[in-house]
């Protein structure tokens, strides 16, 4: 079976669509812009939400379920929440369906209207809110910490398997706080979280900083975000926190009576992650052989093909490869033996480099007498002998070298696309012809920043927090500036 | 803190009702219907989940995730399906909202209609049997063996918390087969799932059985289900499995090339349990007092509470405690300390109660000179002095203790109130005046079932699968019956 898989090189966005399809990740549905998550890629998602689980629950947070559908006119008590979403909603309007008067088909019951509409939720806010009105009369009650697994509905018009659907799937954390100061440092403490997350499992290098006014969340007085590169040059974002200030609580009136008595609105964040890590993830690792994933995320960590000409030698094969799979089970390494004859050695080893299997162990006669397997690395190709006696502590080295060698790889290809420019002409040259980050003064106007993206395509992705003090002049305008920020096209 | 709880004996509706919203698992929102799971409740859930999950993958299911939506087209091709749900459907019409003209509310844009309406799921056959239709090509394609944890929508017009919501939590498995026989062994061992999680992890005795036709899923050949019995005497179907036979198949044009290399349609199974299993947990256990937990579902199966005078006393305790915590989460006991100084132990001590920690320990200085700890059961509400060198372990045998001892009160309550009756008088007597399940002879004809409906409000839960054949009368008819079945008011 060949891969059929088109080059990186000839046409990247081609390449990753390819590859989410064939690599059994993903796939369109028949309802426009929605996707299905197949087993495999559903299988890394799990493993994404388990760690994530884990890291909210230790920094305190708890789980909760809020309604999929938010009232109408809960959206246009936020007034810049509104105008951030409404073009990009699904609208629920009636509760029946009834068949139709000659019994062909069936339709909308016009009797079954719905007195106010509804809207699919494209994020929580208002109708969490609304019921932590209900939930906070006091410091004493304070702070919330609670984060939802949901899913949402965003109708975007062009739709990529991903990174841009109309339905995904993420979890919201939405908290409440007595100060400002608690909430600020809730927002940063969540940014830290995904960016750990992001580096330590996905092996995804990224930047940590705020966002430009413009580019903020629509209800947010401070949108922090962690951005990342991908293999074309083109930047994503691949989680945001935002310090809402007291936006919400003023307009869904949630007040709490502080330690003085005296009544106070409550300061609130949210942050979220969703189903476009996935796009991240293959994006930053995978190549033309097809997926690469970091063993940590890996649903499969290690897979062993037996090589054998006759019945007797898979016997032999299989109970040598018994005693393996129990070493490794025992070190928490997920394996499986593929010992399907419907299927030769050659058709399965281009199989699981299509999907990613970190490491590939081939046992053949020859190994049988030499007390021997072949280990194989997807992320290399790189093939090495490894004597039997080795091979379990052998292995759990090497998963844990991929790992962090993807992340090397990863932040070196990242480290070296970020470029400063001090005129626009290089500004324009670096992006056209390198792509990445461009780091350039900016003289801080949304104007600027508007007119910069008409004419480029690129945008601010963030201002990094460890970005250096320094004194100079707009890119675009020549204005005074005090430290670059980081421009990129981006998904 | 009194906990003004209405008593069961009073009303028990209202009882349960108040203890939901007190013991702070879920209330309602500003959605019609609609719930909202708090942090405690869905701490319960997640532990429900956890366990079906490790079940059904241990079983060979993977998870997958298919869209919230389903085109209106799509429910025509089943045609009993379609009866089953188009009278409670959530319908989206349009996609876009838009200030209105004076500027001062928003609305639906009516330039944002949906060519063809969809469907937020009821349930996803139709949506998932569209997409296997491009999995499944030939035998070796099969089974395919694919869960999905989700929110569906039914528009209910009468709703109650957790037991009947217009949005609820569930999973639904939807599986692929070569053959009715695989089909309907799949079927039959998910109905086994979810019987041994009832009874081992919840602690509700259920009975095994098949739906009458009229009461079978909409779509199904075979619906089988797991029911229980609340305190009440009312009947609660917690969990079905339905054989689909070729119905989706037929519909969805879903053919394989079996072994022979012919042509046929598929075979299939769906099945489901949804957060409706946390009404069957409140109404099985708990009491006058509040939630009773199963120590395997209870997020905090220990509480420990200090009793004290003053800080130096505290001091000692916590000392005390901290040794305790760390012998019982050793042996993967969930504990949590309450040292707040801003509550006294009786208002802790009520609070735990109702919300039905199944062990609950409190320290006095009395405790810290004789070397014990007062150990206070949940269920039982009885207490014993335990010796301090003995403490982790007698802990963890009287958990598992409380778990068994839940269970056998729960099914000696269910045994006691199965009555035989061989009339029609008989069978409205048992009804009102005692409850549970009436076990009659009926005729096997949906009339007699719908009269009886009519007459009392029972319905037939299910036909049990280990019910002895003899020959009787049916109650209302008097024709011929091979076995009794079950009659109950149902939840």
């Amino acid at each position: 079976m060949s891969k059929n898989l088109t080059k990186r090189s000839e046409d990247y966005s081609k390449w990753y669509n390819e590859l989410v399809v064939k690599a059994d990740l993903a796939e369109n549905s028949g309802v426009r812009g929605c996707m299905v998550i197949k087993p495999y890629g559903y299988a890394i998602w799990e493993k994404m939400q388990a760690e994530l689980d884990r890291m909210f629950k230790e920094t305190g947070h708890q789980n909760a379920y809020f309604p999929l559908f938010i009232p109408k006119s809960y959206f246009s008590k936020e007034a810049s929440h509104v105008d951030g979403f409404a073009k990009e909603c699904a609208v629920v309007t009636h509760y029946r369906l009834k068949t139709s008067e000659d019994g062909k088909t069936i339709e909308v019951d016009p009797d079954a209207k719905l007195e106010e509409e509804l809207i699919v939720r494209p994020t929580s806010e208002t109708i969490i809110w609304d019921t932590y009105r209900k939930w906070i009369q006091s410091y004493r009650d304070l702070p919330i910490l609670v984060n939802q697994w949901a899913n949402v509905v965003r109708w975007e018009m062009r739709t990529r398997l991903f990174l841009r659907t109309a339905e995904f799937l993420w979890q919201e954390g939405h908290t409440a706080h007595a100060t400002k100061q608690e909430a600020i440092a809730e927002a940063e403490q969540m940014m830290n979280v995904y960016a750990e997350f992001a580096e330590n499992f996905m092996a995804i290098p990224v930047i940590k900083g705020v966002k430009t006014a413009n580019e903020r969340f629509a209800g947010a007085e401070e949108t922090y975000c962690i951005e990342a590169l991908m293999q074309d040059g083109k930047a994503l974002q691949a989680g945001t926190s935002h310090f809402l200030g007291q936006n919400f609580a003023k307009a869904f009136d949630v007040k709490f009576a502080n330690q003085e008595g005296k009544q106070d609105y409550v300061w609130a964040t949210s942050w979220g992650v969703s189903t476009r890590l996935m796009g991240a993830l293959v994006m930053t690792h995978s190549d033309d052989n097809g997926l690469v994933l970091p063993p940590n995320l890996a649903p499969i960590q290690v897979v062993i093909v037996p090589i054998h000409r006759s019945d007797e030698q898979l016997e032999e094969i299989s109970a040598e490869v018994k005693t393996l799979m129990a070493q490794l089970r025992k070190l928490n390494i997920s394996v499986k033996y593929d010992d399907r004859t419907t299927h030769k050695p050659g058709w399965k080893f281009n199989e699981y480099e299509l999907k990613g299997v970190p490491v590939r162990i081939a046992v053949g006669p020859k190994d049988l007498e030499n007390g021997t397997f072949e280990v194989a690395r997807r992320d290399t190709l790189t093939k090495e002998i490894v004597a039997k006696a080795d091979i379990a502590n052998y292995i759990q080295d090497l998963l844990e070298k991929i790992q962090s060698e993807l992340f090397n790889k990863a932040i070196e290809y990242r480290n070296s696309h970020i470029t400063e420019v001090n005129s626009f002409e290089e500004f324009k040259d670096i992006l056209d012809n390198k792509g990445g980050f461009v780091a350039a003064h900016w003289d801080g106007t949304g104007e600027t920043e508007e007119r910069i993206k008409e004419l480029t395509k690129a945008t601010i992705r963030c201002i990094a927090l460890d970005r250096v003090e320094e004194e100079g002049k707009c890119v675009l305008t020549g204005a005074p500036s005090k430290g670059r920020v980081l421009f990129a096209k981006a998904y």
